[in-house]
């Protein structure tokens, strides 16, 4: 199953955060300064931690990775909500490798 | 019924920025720099919604809402994963008005 997951993080040294947005642009939709929106197989979001757990400080930074639901199904109208700047709703597909 | 909801949002303008963190403060838990973790009923989240329209910039700015399944249930340790620095998961009960 393929899942909706935001990704969000906390990392306060610019290197560490410019490599982890690198990675990131690979997995998702870029929607806020250091927020993602990605859609991920088990597989894939498993990759992206051990990834991500390479280049993060342990102790100062931070990922979130919030489930929001199967692709498949209506998750993303029900539990994602924006107010003010809209983000466009890619269709994400075409950006998993 | 009370649902998890992580706020996320992107503010540009510094003032604006501390009016929105004012207002998060009151409503749940501060677990990254622009991250707010929730507690929400349907009635405070859209009044925390419409307090939150009121102050941003409709263009510029964003807040997502990203709501991860109710607090009676396990929805939390199945939606919100972390690596890095930990968010102590404080009872956001106590925090509620």
């Amino acid at each position: 199953m393929r899942r909706y997951v935001l990704v969000s993080y906390d990392v306060s040294d610019p290197k560490r955060w410019r490599r982890v947005y690198k990675v990131m642009r690979g997995y998702g939709q870029h929607v806020q300064y250091s927020v993602f929106l990605c859609q991920l197989t088990d597989t894939e979001e498993a990759r992206l931690r051990e990834t991500l757990y390479d280049l993060i400080h342990k102790e100062t930074d931070q990922v979130l990775f919030a489930r929001l639901g199967s692709v498949e199904s209506d998750a993303l109208d029900r539990n994602l909500t924006v107010i003010g700047r809209e983000y466009d709703h890619l269709d994400l597909k075409k950006l998993i490798f």
